[in-house]
């Protein structure tokens, strides 16, 4: 237990709540009477409120993206090292704010929150929502900020999404875009992967279809199933094996069914701590929002023409290690800005580990966000 | 139901069986005390017995490789279009001879045959093999039909470990190797994805500890999401791409968890069909067998050591699209195999498709396989 945090933390923070007591409509055709969302801030927001940069967070993140929320608590939020005094998002100069999406589980609504109507938890009648309700819902957070234009918006992987449709929408709100490790849709491979997953869940019988919360159960071995999948897809075959390669944790084979390979255990251990601290249900719907996710659809497939009226400045960034949004998808989105007409800074990192890449503090990466961070008037 | 089969399929053919009654001890240092090989055969054998070939079959392959085993059968056997008269295996010059492998659940002794010790289905009792295991119980088969020396050894995949073991095992017993989208060790990625499959099958309340058929019960949900993940592995992403897109199977999304994407759909129905053919104890073996090949491993690392005494033409073949075992994975058996100063062939078929294009006949692949036959001598 620290008796002191480090220096270029931004220390002790406190989850805060924002309840919007108006009527949410949503992509699905339903509507949500109310909602809350959960979220975080770092740095003062300044006299014009022209330095508000928004973190969007991706399929297992949450609002705690940076700091301590408590002095037990061991590991900071999930970008630390991109956020704090000094750090690519310079909580010295920039006011941060990250929300806990719609649908999410650390305290926004969703499907482990009470339903007004029934007092409840929502469970599966939580609705699925989309990248445009999510990004509408966070508009209401900007307006009780009092944040007219966000200086940037940032995410990496879904959260790159939420940046993008942000733009769309909403092209007056914000002044800069990045979008990391992303991709303009899901291929029909990442759609599979994801319903293998979603699979996974509705087979636990502990999931009593999706009312666990009331059986007093959860769907572990679902939730950890789905949660191992992803997993592979998150590391790259290259980064498996320089980590694992085929060791052995007992350095022989044992002819049975219990862990033989180091990769293995790796495998069991992150799924079984994932169902520690998420929710199945939130797992579901955020697979769904990104298999939902396409911008171009309604401009006829062409996604240049969903930028036209954007006006922000975009630095789009990719890892040659990431199969699973791999640079070829990123290209599509910098070809479509500039089919646009837009601004756009386009990397392409060396990077073995796969798309977790996004989350470590790569050299030539951070070097990357630092000198675009710079660029940045405020 | 059609009242005759095609003129190029090698006809009715019947399973049969050889039942070994002597002790074969194995690799993980039990034994059976005795073992049944299911088989099926086309073609003739010649005079001088010059002319076998053994198919070796791969992870949810079997005996029945070719035609069609009664008159009602819709589908021949699994590689059909490579065995028949005047196809790449052709039967009217081979002799052409498919097992069943030990562990199996088509006929050989396997989980779901009875332990002649207790008189109940082995279950999860049946102790895992190894390729190596596979090869020496083939040299019964190949005892009991009086073939010192096969013309060629031919496998995909599993298949293809086959083929390297017997070269590497018995080299005098073989002339031929034809090595095709195979691999010399799995990946940890490789070995993640079976893992993934196994916690699958085990987390279903049907499996019962792999003692499902006493319980009368099948873990039809974990083997269906097992195989549906191997699906996955077995399409490029180019071909998921191609095949289903983002198509949605109504025109329009549901906003819920019933299949809406196109290739939901197909993974689902791959998933249920597999779960009426296949035994979920032998799906886990099958994996085991996979995760331990590793040839090299008692050579010091030194794949070309473990070639030394190889006698075979080596023909390697791998595919474009193939990102299970990429082509990369077939070249280092090539180069294993040059180190060794063996004679060896290698094609590189461009091909879409993914792992799976080995199974489909691709002219270009075809033709290698049909020029490669015809320097065999009988």
């Amino acid at each position: 237990m620290p008796d002191t945090l480090p220096a270029d933390s931004v220390g002790l923070v406190e989850t805060q709540f924002l309840t919007v007591k108006e009527t949410l409509t949503l992509d699905c055709g339903r509507s949500l009477p109310e909602f809350t969302l959960a979220y975080e801030t770092y740095g003062t927001l300044n006299a014009d409120k022209s330095n508000a940069i928004l973190i969007c967070h991706a399929l297992s993140g949450d609002q705690h993206v940076a700091g301590y929320n408590s002095m037990e608590e061991r590991k900071p939020g999930w970008w630390d090292n991109c956020i704090g005094p000094g750090k690519p998002f310079d909580t010295d100069r920039f006011f941060i704010v990250c929300p806990n999406n719609l649908g999410g589980c650390k305290g926004s609504s969703g499907p482990n929150t009470l339903n007004p109507k029934t007092g409840k938890p929502y469970g599966p009648d939580f609705p699925l929502v989309t990248v445009r309700d999510w990004v509408n819902s966070q508009t209401y957070l900007a307006d009780s900020l009092g944040i007219q234009q966000w200086a940037a918006l940032i995410g990496g992987s879904l959260g790159g999404m939420q940046v993008m449709q942000w733009a769309i929408d909403y092209p007056e709100r914000l002044r800069h875009a990045l979008v990391i490790a992303a991709t303009p849709k899901l291929t029909a491979q990442n759609i599979a992967f994801n319903e293998v997953a979603r699979q996974a869940i509705f087979s636990d019988p502990d999931f009593h279809a999706g009312r666990y919360y009331e059986h007093n159960t959860i769907p572990r071995q679902g939730l950890m199933l789905a949660r191992m999948l992803g997993h592979i897809t998150y590391l790259s075959d290259d980064a498996m094996r320089e980590k694992f390669g085929r060791d052995l944790r007992e350095g022989k084979l044992n002819f049975g069914f219990d862990v033989e390979f180091q990769v293995e255990s790796y495998l069991r251990y992150q799924g079984k701590s994932f169902v520690d601290r998420f929710d199945a249900n939130t797992y579901l719907l955020m697979t769904k929002v990104l298999d939902y996710f396409d911008p171009a659809l309604q401009f006829n497939h062409d996604l240049s023409l969903a930028f036209e009226n954007t006006d922000a400045n975009f630095l789009v960034i990719s890892f040659t290690g990431d199969w699973r949004f791999t640079p070829a998808r990123s290209r599509e989105i910098v070809r479509a800005l500039i089919a646009a007409n837009k601004k756009v800074n386009y990397a392409e990192i060396e990077a073995e580990l796969g798309h977790d890449a996004f989350l470590t503090p790569i050299a030539e990466y951070h070097g990357v966000l630092n000198a675009y961070m710079d660029t940045i008037e405020i």
